[in-house]
């Protein structure tokens, strides 16, 4: 029965590469890591050595070049990204990559055609969209649950900034946190945005804005349907993190609330409380994790188009540029600013793609 | 003892009329209604009878001139407010008006000019100030409980659309709704706002976009203190009248949810669910109005300042302008653009009584 | 128009007769008190400016010889109730009378003799019928919303213990706080209990003990229709007032949570939190005290039965001393053992007088 | 690395043997299913193909003569529990046994004499411990965050009723659903009931009744230290699964609510609404197979005793016997007339087994 599992191989040993690794490992009987590879040597050696992974190749050059190795996972930094999808591309293997594919247009779009002239497949990291409730939320919109949406507001905020050494290299908030709320805006509401306005500032630390960052947002986002979306981001919270959506639709509205390590709740002699939400992404975002690479095997073994195409990895990086422009010159900014020709659209039509059938 | 009440004369019986005599008559023993007009002399009479008011004015004018009465309440259309305040401060009499003051900010500055020259009292209808909700809301931002505000977000949307004949002399979206909403952000954030930018549209009902309204709008508030802040309206929410606030501080957050008939939960075959929350503001806010009554008469009273000035009737109306002019002109407007003088400030100045001890 | 209010004297200004006294005062426009009486003339004097009563009674018998007064509210203490009621009936006066109406069912049986002989009106005083969660746990059973009742629990636990003196006259927990319970367990499920089991002990309060008394206590009921029932009692909840019921039916469940002064959630850094519940009856049960009195005037104006009868007040009379029993002799007791007869049955039935039209 | 995987051999492959088999497989790094049977051998094949199993043994005494195997998981039908349990210990083999142990207790401590002789660890499934929910209650007992318990709340309904076939051989509703929830009261109160009282009856399906079982039951507990608890059972609840605790102690309650698949909350036109909760056992308790499995293999890596001994396997059964003969004698039963003897005490003594460190 091996001989059918995806026979896959881990770019990156990281932390997400760590993720992805053990995910194939202990809970995706339909695939198995047949080799890794890492600039670090002895951090695939010792994932390998966890996940009972048979091979440590050289180079991420070496690894593409394994006839094992019927697919990548791109966990490398986000700076390789673009170029790894093209040579992946060309040794014929089928890509998931961490998104952002890239900070620039340019790249992002050499790589797609790469994607393109191979005919392999390719599914961008977007892992929140296979989370349980943003997936109830988006059922709810393309149901009718709650008739046609006309505001969405999406809060996502951090727990602890990061060291500014990190921002340095981050792309900016918009390029690495917001990027997430860009892609699951155009999910849930499943349309595109044509206009961006930003309001924001650095409450939390003095360092990001000295990287020239921001670390607190409020992003207006306005879709060719009509729908108005905000998206609240900063780089603190107190309480740890928040990762919540709402739907004001014309019969109803859907909101989420975040999970928590358990459902106790205890009341006291001053107040009612409960635990904090669980803390960060990985605790959060567990299950999606091992739900989106699930996916990404099945579309593959079954020959069907991924649940998070290229271009899916496209437009939220316009989107952040838009935004950083709108923040920089302080007036509401159209995407077809930054992208002229747009990109070019997939064969099946885009709408189609964003609203499959639940 | 009845000599020590605070005698109150009532201009308009209509709807919000009615709260208030009703409120004085049978929840507020430190006052009593002496007198009541209304254009429509058989409503006057008919919420006398209701109400054990002794006498029936034959207009605001008579009443007005009544040495009996101390105190009104103006609770007429929004046309006459401005006029009233300016007579009821010539003759002496402490003023309690319904929101807003005005359209324009000439009559607001001749009846505020009024009342400062007279010396008497004057508080705006700002009710949901005195909402248990939005009062431990603003608790939790003057006492430091969140540490210091980052984001606000208020949520505020009707159940049904009003009807066109209404929209056409309410002075447009902003000017009838969100002014309460203008009043709210001021209030909790306890600094005042300095741009504006709106991004709305007609999708509720096209009657109101024919109007030259909206009915659905995204505002977002940058305060003079860095806070951003977003306001949510929609004149049809299909569950009900929502009306929530969140705050980001730097040491936690704060939110509240809507009031509900009844803690009742039922877990049937398909769904855990509850009853939808209470419909509209006369039965979410009854308590605010009879607080802010309280409030009012203890004021008055005590020979202090109100807990809502003429300054806190006026602010809202320039927002409410800036707000139109943004959505107009597509842009972040400035109050200052409005306002160009920004008002005559208040001798004790203005943070301190934003932020009274808590 | 005043002609028409219903005259009621009330008997008590203690309290309970304060509550009473300025909801007819100030909340019933259907009903006026036109004479008070108390054993403490001030108190009943203070009472009276307060809430514009013209009359203060020498005494109960002077207040129920006056030809004005058309119903009489009985708020004195428990060991005068039966006695003031047959007065009361005598004279031909309506009745409201706080619960219990005595402890022993001779005084009960020989007081609504009395109330029947006259053909006067009598309503006990269970005010938690009213409220709106028990209301809406009630109209969830008899309108077959969650099927067929099977399991019934009360929650009703006090925020901190009475003094020992009151103990002692209170005729035990069971009799005097229990008996709220008993009576809400037959409102909700529209059947009579036939046995009860009841463990518990001295937790909270040792002197408690020392007057012979429990202070905690877990009472299992069994129902005519097979419904089996607990009551959850503790003298003391360090979080506040504890009142809730959840009924298991054969179709869904309903479950009420505490009321709180607001709805606002705070998020920190090591809780995420709201404020206690309402500490008290006097603030939990505010509104239910103005549904039952005007309730009462409703029914006496219109000539029909009260919602909560004389036979509603034996019972749980009945509930009480049986639970005691279960106690000392550590079994289960029928009611039949402590009620041989079971009392008068009314002639119109009583499952259907349980189960109003809903 | 992999020789230091503890080497476990599984007896039986049907549904809670398959949960164990894919948790070491996919889940529990340190460990590793060697050897695995079943009287139907195609089902021990298939699973140990699933999971990658290297050996289907023939019969329960192949496996356990396997000197690979270094702990067994007894996953057999419960009548084969006790017998397994003492030819595992014989054989040397680390021991995990679903529960119950036996239904009477001459088996039980047979097979527990035998464990003991062997001086092998004995973990009994009682895997609720393990959940997160419960166990963040026993925290806030353990830790005194609510002060000393009083009053104890368990609800426990299953979704849907079993078949009559399955009661037949089930050992009756305490012993195969209540046996969890008299583990759960040890647990979270630390310490042991010594007096039970049942009330119940068939309201879900009368074959139940016929096969002499009932499927509604409302036990009451009284522990040694005076708490007082119930168990609320249901064989079914319209809704779903219902698993909740509440106890309320000196300082405050901590009451659990149930699991959902989302946090998403929907406001419709009719009410505001949520999914039901987590269907069934395998996944509302998912995590807690895991967790277990977990602890059994940590525990025999780390030669300390297992989190539930067989102790904590018998006590339940004594309870489960109880509770039978308080519902048949209508009365209450305390556990001494089960047990006269109480079993064999552990040397290390039992409460302060029962209250770990935490």
């Amino acid at each position: 029965m091996s001989t059918q599992k995806l026979r896959i191989g881990i770019i990156g040993a990281g932390r997400i590469g760590q993720v992805h690794a053990q995910t194939v490992a202990f809970r995706l009987p339909e695939g198995e890591v047949v080799a890794i590879t890492d600039m670090k040597r002895e951090a695939a050696q010792a994932l390998a050595d966890r996940c009972n992974i048979p091979r440590v190749a050289e180079s991420a050059a070496a690894l593409l070049e394994d006839s094992q190795v019927e697919a990548v996972l791109i966990c490398s930094s986000t700076d390789t990204h673009a170029g790894l999808i093209e040579q992946a591309a060309q040794a014929g293997k089928h890509i998931f990559c961490e998104k952002p594919i890239a900070h620039s247009l340019e790249k992002i779009d050499r790589a797609l055609a790469a994607v393109k002239a191979a005919g392999v497949q390719l599914q961008i990291g977007f892992n929140r969209r296979f989370d349980a409730n943003f997936a109830r939320v988006r059922h709810a919109v393309s149901s009718g649950e709650i008739g046609a949406p006309r505001l969405l507001h999406i809060v996502s905020r951090d727990p602890a900034p990061p060291a500014p050494e990190y921002v340095r290299i981050s792309g900016g908030m918009f390029m690495d946190m917001t990027i997430h709320d860009f892609d699951m805006a155009r999910f849930l509401i499943g349309d595109e945005v044509e206009e961006i306005y930003v309001t924001g500032g650095v409450m939390v630390d003095e360092a990001i804005g000295r990287e020239g960052d921001l670390d607190t947002a409020l992003t207006v986002l306005r879709f060719r349907n009509g729908v108005i979306g905000t998206i609240d981001n900063c780089r603190q919270a107190a309480y740890g993190y928040d990762q919540r959506v709402e739907i004001l639709g014309s019969e109803g509205k859907i909101a989420t609330e975040n999970c928590y390590p358990n459902q106790a709740v205890i009341s006291g002699g001053n107040s009612v409380y409960r635990d904090v939400p669980l803390n960060f992404f990985m605790d959060r975002y567990t299950e999606s994790f091992a739900t989106e690479l699930h996916s990404f095997v099945s579309s593959i073994r079954e020959g069907r188009p991924t649940e998070v195409t290229g271009i899916d990895g496209r437009i939220p990086v316009v989107m952040a540029l838009a935004a950083r422009r709108s923040y920089d010159e302080h007036r509401p900014v159209r995407l077809d600013e930054i992208d002229v020709g747009g990109g070019e659209p997939e064969p099946d039509g885009h709408a189609a793609r964003l609203c499959p059938q639940t």
